[in-house]
């Protein structure tokens, strides 16, 4: 019996997380790579200027909105790949879509910059964190499945990293939920509260668990 | 005698590696630059926006397409490199030539996005795969015939990394011939199809080595 | 009780370290990516491109001048990182929010290129400036807070970097002051100067700190 | 007596390599985002895709003379790098000098693949070249001044990595030259040929060093 390319490829956890790096920085880079200075033909005065640099200033928010998103996803997959004891090539595949849900982040924040009244561009947005989410849970539990984790790994990580990743996806959804209701301002709003929360992750009184 | 200049440059593995993650983060993410949002003028309510949306999803298909050449030209690089003890200068160079090919991928898929139904740009776009093919298992053939592979290496892994490329490199070639015989639509269907299966590979029942 | 999620995410110091690489990398380079080349149609001889390049060059220094100081903060965050133990959450999110810093210098050094007469421009450069100076200030606070910081760590090395961090900030303020009273042109000259005091660092005869 | 910031600043030579490997990646692959598909207004047939195709080799030839550059000077960096047992504040400056020459590498392709005839283009081109070659030849010498290659360095190594830049940049200088006595073809090519030379390196029969 021959041995399987199968067997010997994509298990490199550190190569993975080298790649990961390296797509999470170019995306969280070139998200601001839109932000342009105003045309010099329209400002001739500091007034203009200052003017100009206040309209641009939702773009900026729309920026720091997906920074923050990338950033949240960096932090989770990260957390999970601490915990890998060595990786394999389905486990890769997965992370590969992962990033390349990440990799069209900038585009999907250039959709909602430019049309931020539009649902559809609202839910294009939503639809790439969904996605975001769904793929990060699926490696998690292959990589729970296929046994690739640390053997000292205690249940409740197991259970806490899967825990977060439903709950953020539920907060999202529902802020998405919102534009139907409302309109896309409240749902911008709803999911930038979201992720300061995660962000910040500020500790409530009388609770333990955060 | 001196000691040469060539006998002590490019022997580092871990460099090699770092610098190919990083042109692979780079290409992958560039990719989809150029899936750009549409155009504010030419939009006025949800339905031209989902329209605008619909006609851009060839083009994200053609960038999903690429994403998985690279990703499996990144999972085949790895194999090779994680069984390599150490590098040296020809080695490096062959493998520049390599991420030389994976820089100028996001060119070829532009192409062949912009010209879906011209031979040319297909042939350019598998002439990339092609070449890409070859200097990755001309690295594998200078890595054992320098002795740079790890001492422990079983035979059949060096023998199983050759088929993977050779099996691999035949069917793109066989898609690529297809839109000589039908359109360039079947050939970028077929192709993806192999790819697919690479990144997929679903273990076929009866069969051990997938 | 259960474990909870924020005590396990964002450990590891490594990925922390290699996204700000990729990240100070990609900003770095994109810097010099609005320094395009002259339009070949107003080029006819050899003195046409001369005077084309000699118009380029006053820009080419402002890019010199935020690579300059993308250099000194990557070199202080290296500093800080290098003497931390672990990472936590918070503090991966203090050093994601100067990543974030980061990655919008090239639109605020682009900024002062276009409209390097108008003081606005270049209150924003100093802001982006002041806000890096902040939040490594503050991660650094933050690590010995948390005690993340590696336990053999010399108290005078602490408070070193405190001190940089202040001192250098003092300098850009007063800089950024100057076109208050004077103009931009005086504020860019004393920012360049003290960049390149940071920098080159001479040892000034009689100091034994320098 | 306290400590100074400058005695523990930029020390560690894993993070000066990782941000190299990060600044060439991104330079050696943004070299070929100038490449650019067609207009698909000029094309209506396969034969003018071919021809738009053949009329972008000039351009192809030039990325890859830069790529080959940039292959060059990163295998030189990593070979110096390797050496070194640890970095200091001056050594990492001088990197950082070398790594802004790299990041405008893709500017002064773009320049003299624009305007190949002119004589300024190729010096512009000869100068970022030249400078990349000094404050690599120069980093050598701080790095052996202060003594931060690693003990066990032979003499031969030492002067090895000084004599091959020395003879690599006198090539390119006499290539440089040509322009002046016959035109900016023959430079190009003589400078093509030096670099395939050091990138292939053949075997001479009858010498011993290569």
């Amino acid at each position: 019996m021959t041995t399987s390319y199968n067997q010997i490829a994509g298990q490199s956890v550190e190569r993975l997380a080298a790649l990961s790096d390296g797509i999470f920085a170019v995306a969280m880079t070139l998200l601001v790579l839109d932000l342009r200075a105003p045309a010099a033909e329209a400002v001739h005065s500091e007034r203009d200027l200052w003017r100009a640099l206040v309209a641009l200033s939702p773009r900026l928010v729309m920026y720091m909105m997906s920074f923050l998103t990338l950033g949240i996803f960096w932090v989770g997959q990260q957390t999970q790949l601490n915990h890998l004891a060595r990786s394999d090539r389905s486990l890769s595949w997965i992370h590969l879509a992962f990033l390349f849900l990440v990799s069209i982040t900038p585009f999907s924040t250039a959709l909602l910059a430019e049309f931020v009244r539009y649902r559809s561009a609202l839910l294009v947005y939503w639809l790439n964190i969904a996605l975001l989410g769904a793929t990060l849970y699926l490696s998690w539990v292959c990589a729970l499945g296929a046994g690739l984790v640390k053997p000292d790994l205690p249940a409740e990580i197991q259970a806490a990293i899967k825990r977060r990743i439903v709950m953020g996806q539920s907060l999202y959804a529902l802020g998405a939920l919102l534009c139907v209701f409302l309109n896309t301002y409240w749902s911008i709003g709803f999911i930038v509260l979201v992720q300061l929360y995660y962000a910040i992750a500020p500790r409530i009184p009388g609770r333990r668990r955060t």
